[in-house]
């Protein structure tokens, strides 16, 4: 299959920052990138696509996410934290069916699908729903099975969440031409026993796995890891081997310097979640300082019930702005950092290698924002618009592995009706009704 | 003219907060609404709307602007503020005409129709122009022609810009059967000399008129008031008289408690940027604290320049989620509090009675958000949807005053392509091309 994009322009990075080529062609091979240019390509084309006024760039990369959560959206909004844990969202999911979640995983798909989610990171239960869900769907995914543990007597051959988080791993990692891979995954250390912690990151360091934590996402949780252990949730990570193999913590608003050492020690790379983190009152991260230091820092939306959405336009417009607010600073974030974050950075995090980039030979991960909005015009710097004023709503075609999943507002993998049918009864069951 | 609307869901304001009446009838007469109920009205209908999975809710007001300044997105994205004006800003600025100013009015328009803005406040030069885009197009708008003087010398007799000022009070105020508002402002304390702000202040006192400053949008504004003045800017205000009648302020970002009681004696409203202040640096504005004393507080954009969209969806968004990370507290901010600043609390700023809420007898400044989209659902709380979820692209309805300006991305008043082709010529005089 030969595509060839015309008239487009192409946001290119090069020398650590981006330029928008601007009215040039790119041709997608397969699943590849072949050509980038302003020449029109040799050879014939299965499909040629007019892209005026249309800006192609990187599918974004959502690389924490709980995406089946999209059941909870909205449930018990503006309580405090504790009461909104533990009177609603947890007594939902002790609900939650397989059935459930496969409806919330299919309405998550549609969701990342539209605002040009190329790739995610997913911790959740019955997590082989997802997995289904994301190769039907064409995305790729990077999905654990979390591990956790409250009985201090739990000896891990006995750990049931291990045995379906290595029986996940065994199956699907790898699976639909490596689009899926399988990730390792400690929930966090405050829900976690030492000796589980120990022996699953032995596994995962043994099969040279990529371990995903919760980490420091609240003052409270990292001053309490101090109390409990004397040191903080990084350091507890790393002593009982986490970081051993390859490793991306979650959120990481409360991390001391030290925490930042052991990141560059163990080339931890870190997910900033500014909406969840906010709505919560959890904090702002240090990212600026963490990305200073060289730490690889991307994009996730966490949860649809702390977000309330699955949308990386948004991250990156909060991720823009709100740490020069809080450092009183209007030079601390800046477009290309911001791109990188959503993008490169994602792929470098999941372990994608050509994936992140619109460059000859990379996969071909496209996504094509509009450029036609009156909140897009003028358009006298392309980099400053998709940063500051794009919309989830201005993508109008999503390319992964160069198939177009999404196209002017169509889906053209998922079943998008059906979706909603499942949805509505998943709902019922849950909820007594819509 | 009579328009019903069936099958909509409703968000209704009732003792302080919003519940969504579900499955409703709401009908229009003329400008205002005349029903709204479970049971369909007696009565013909000239034209019968079907609101199946949309949510009818009052117009927004977005009480900051400087719309023309869309003209300038994306200029000097990501410099140090001083450069960025100085350098970025104002030699553009330098360069507009009115023919570019209409043109930016006209583009800014396009942007706010869409997302379901009802009225705004804008400070600009040329106002004459804006003032005529607005009554073309239908919304409610409330103009300034900012006043300010940095030559110590200049008397008020001889100042052109209260001459233009007061020719655009004599000549518009209420124009348009009220839709148009014209204010007074002068704008900012360290743009204006003592002399000129108490002579405009008290032209404002005698037509009991509405002033409009910017007031500590940053620290650095807020000290060196009080080092020049020994007092801050709220209170360099208020001595001049500049609230002697009715007034609002924008930003408020380092305002004292001495500040808050000022505003508290004056019923000064504050207009909460929060695009703004935290992409330009300038911090965190204390909006629980001014709501907790009873300051009325709306929400603005600021201008396009360092926002960079005219999205109050995504001001609610930011409003709604950074007060409470701020603070490290979950329940600092709630859909209600958002809801109440972005439509009743503009239209008491504004002085626009019956505005801002939809009950019978109000004006019918009325938008539908359409519950379609995946990110909207489940329906589990249509009042934390439109908070924490909504984008502005959501609006497939804007009725103003009765009319409808904007229909499933059709403008009905304004004509987009004429527009486009003039924001592109006033692109191409000030840029040389776009």
């Amino acid at each position: 299959m030969k595509t060839l994009f015309k008239n487009a322009d192409i946001l290119l990075r090069e020398n650590g920052g981006y330029r928008v080529a601007e009215s040039c062609f790119l041709a997608v091979e397969d699943d590849r990138i072949s050509y980038i240019g302003e020449a029109r390509p040799e050879g014939d084309f299965d499909c040629v696509k007019d892209m005026s006024s249309r800006l192609l760039m990187p599918g974004l990369y959502n690389c924490h996410n709980h995406s089946p959560m999209v059941l909870l959206r909205g449930v018990g909004s503006d309580l405090p934290l504790d009461k909104w844990l533990t009177e609603e969202i947890f007594p939902v999911e002790d609900r939650l069916t397989a059935e459930d979640i496969r409806a919330g995983s299919y309405l998550a798909l549609l969701e990342m699908i539209a605002c040009g989610t190329a790739s995610f990171s997913d911790m959740y239960f019955e997590p082989h729903t997802t997995v289904g869900a994301v190769i039907e769907a064409g995305l790729r995914a990077n999905i654990q099975r979390p591990v956790l543990s409250l009985d201090p007597n739990e000896k891990p051959e006995d750990s049931y969440r291990i045995r379906e988080a290595m029986e996940l791993y065994e199956n699907y990692n790898g699976a639909a031409d490596g689009r899926i891979l399988i990730d390792f995954c400690i929930h966090a250390e405050y829900t976690c026993t030492e000796t589980i912690a120990r022996a699953y990151s032995e596994l995962c360091r043994e099969r040279h796995g990529l371990m995903h934590v919760h980490l420091s996402e609240t003052y409270k949780e990292h001053d309490e890891c101090i109390a409990k252990y004397g040191k903080t949730p990084a350091k507890w990570f790393e002593d009982l081997g986490a970081f051993d193999s390859r490793a991306f913590a979650a959120h990481c608003v409360a991390v001391s310097d030290e925490d930042i050492d052991i990141f560059l020690r163990h080339g931890v790379s870190v997910v900033h979640n500014p909406s969840s983190n906010l709505k919560l009152g959890s904090g702002f991260a240090p990212v600026a300082k963490l990305i200073d230091r060289g730490v690889n820092v991307a994009l996730g939306t966490d949860g649809a019930a702390s977000n309330n959405n699955l949308n990386i336009f948004e991250e990156m417009h909060l991720a823009s702005i709100i740490h020069n607010g809080y450092m009183k600073d209007a030079t601390v974030m800046g477009a290309d950092t911001v791109i990188d974050m959503a993008t490169v950075n994602g792929a470098r995090l999941q372990g994608r290698e050509n994936c992140g980039e619109l460059a000859v030979g990379n996969k071909a991960d496209i996504i094509a924002v509009s450029l036609e909005g009156p909140h897009m015009r003028p358009a006298l710097d392309k980099k400053s618009l998709v940063t500051y004023s794009a919309q989830g709503s201005d993508v109008c075609m999503n390319m992964v592995d160069g198939r177009i999943l999404y196209e002017n507002g169509e889906y053209k993998t998922l079943d998008k009706e059906r979706i909603y049918y499942d949805l509505n009864r998943a709902v019922e069951r849950l909820y007594g009704g819509d």
